[in-house]
């Protein structure tokens, strides 16, 4: 069962309360790679990098199993860079630096072999180039799931919303549904993006968990209380690449089973802040995303019996 | 199994973004009250009004069971009267007037048939106040829950923390729980706050839910995502009642089954919201309750079989 991932490779430059980064390995086709294969093989990788990418990290991410037929490597450009700064409550950022680089060339087109995927995860890009992703696939995957930003609400609605006819899983944070559909209420909000063309609609909500909803079904997975939240950068990628992972593993893409990925993906979304950018990632086994989602089991179980 | 409840009956005037009322009957003794009725027939009140407080609710609280013989009436004072604004986003809100009359005087004496009871449920209150019901009681209670604010913390810190050591539940909000620890992660915040007296720590976060801590266990209940928050005035206080009616209700105390408690506050809270005031309250019956807990089990249900 293949995904294709479609996102950033890039050079983070990262500043928190906490410390301070170097040029470091980021993007989101990064971070859902590292995570998502975790869970499954066949993690089919598009992306573009400059000359200066490290050949060690695409090694790394070749161990693993992922496949980087689809990452495209320019000899004469740099590669994509972002710096940016946490506030103390490590919800809100400012960008410092956007180097956009080979970004700007971006035109992805699919090796023939992953054009049968049933997988697809979309990063967050410019919405006509997720449009020309899914354009290339021989027939309609099992599942697409994108992700978008306001950047894009701002400067190509029009697009956007074409992109977000084609898809089926949404995942998006509170303020982009909010600024989406015009409503506050983040159950107004659901709803008119559910007419938009996603089947399903993810809500991240950084430390306060993360809503699904589907028609008139609402799910809430929270995020696990942490002493430290080291580094936040990669989060939100991590979660995709835990809850498409762990859909593409299972091949059950039912409501009952979109639970159990958030819950996966906010357990590996857990894991990624307590070090700098994928640090994390690279360490954790098996047993250590057994334990963490044992954690999440523990923190919302309860029994009521109704009188 | 008796409840003392000792807080607040008071006058609120209340402006939301949908609308506005003029006096209504608000005061944390009358959410509390209202809410825990519901699970218990033997709430027994302690609070002080003037002589304008409606001689019908009074008989409306009766008439659900809850004992008055704790409720002084100053004939000669109004009541306790506050005033406030909700923003848009109806986390924050502006004081508009404060007038304390009778709550000035406030210094409770207990019936005689009261300083029995199993359970105490100790508003928000002047933390000497909170004490002196401490120690009219003939023997331990049971479980004393204890709510508090940051005002407290500003004036009467020294009391406060001498009210602490003598509760088992402290029931805050996440703002209250940073200034009382100064610490911002809420983790740490918690150890902090468990070394001052309280086993169990309750940490509401509105719309985000709560979390529960008692030693190293940490608990979390979402709050249900609704369509609309119409006025969020009592809701902590709403949330408090069905903790502490639920533990009355079921005589036990245990980590896990203040999990259930904490469902059932967070589902009476949702209620609260709905009408301005404890209106909602007032109307809510038994299959209504159970509906809304069976809609907390179906948001926070999942089933993950570790690998």
């Amino acid at each position: 069962m293949s995904l294709v991932v479609v996102g950033t490779m890039a050079f983070d430059a990262i500043e928190t309360p906490f410390g301070k980064t170097d040029k470091i390995i980021g993007g989101s086709a990064t971070y859902v790679a590292y995570t998502a294969s975790n869970f499954i093989k066949d993690v089919q990788q598009v992306s573009i990098v400059g000359y200066d990418y490290p050949q060690e990290e695409l090694d790394d991410l070749s161990a693993r199993g992922v496949d980087l037929a689809g990452v495209e490597i320019v000899p004469d450009k740099k590669s994509f860079f972002w710096s940016g700064r946490y506030h103390m409550d490590m919800n809100t950022r400012d960008t410092l630096v956007t180097d956009l680089n080979v970004l700007a060339d971006f035109n992805p087109v699919l090796p023939e072999a992953y054009r049968d995927a049933e997988f697809v995860m979309l990063g967050n890009l410019v919405p006509k180039i997720q449009q020309s992703v899914i354009q290339q696939m021989n027939k309609r995957p099992k599942l697409i799931v994108m992700d978008t930003m306001n950047f894009w609400m701002e400067v190509a609605m029009d697009d956007l919303k074409v992109t977000l006819s084609m898809v089926d899983v949404l995942l998006i944070n509170d303020s982009e549904a909010r600024q989406l559909s015009g409503e506050f209420s983040l159950v107004k909000a659901a709803k008119k993006i559910l007419t938009m063309g996603p089947k399903y609609l993810i809500i991240k909500k950084g430390e306060h968990g993360a809503l699904l909803f589907h028609g008139n079904d609402v799910f809430f997975a929270p995020a696990l209380p942490l002493e430290e939240v080291f580094d936040p950068t990669g989060a939100g990628d991590t979660f995709a690449g835990g809850f498409i992972g762990h859909l593409a593993k299972t091949k059950d893409i039912s409501f009952e089973n979109m639970k159990t990925a958030i819950i996966v993906g906010s357990a590996m979304a857990s894991y990624c802040v307590e070090k700098f950018g994928a640090e994390r990632l690279k360490e954790i086994t098996r047993a250590d995303i057994d334990a963490r989602l044992n954690e999440f089991v523990q923190l919302v179980s309860f029994d009521i019996t109704l009188a």
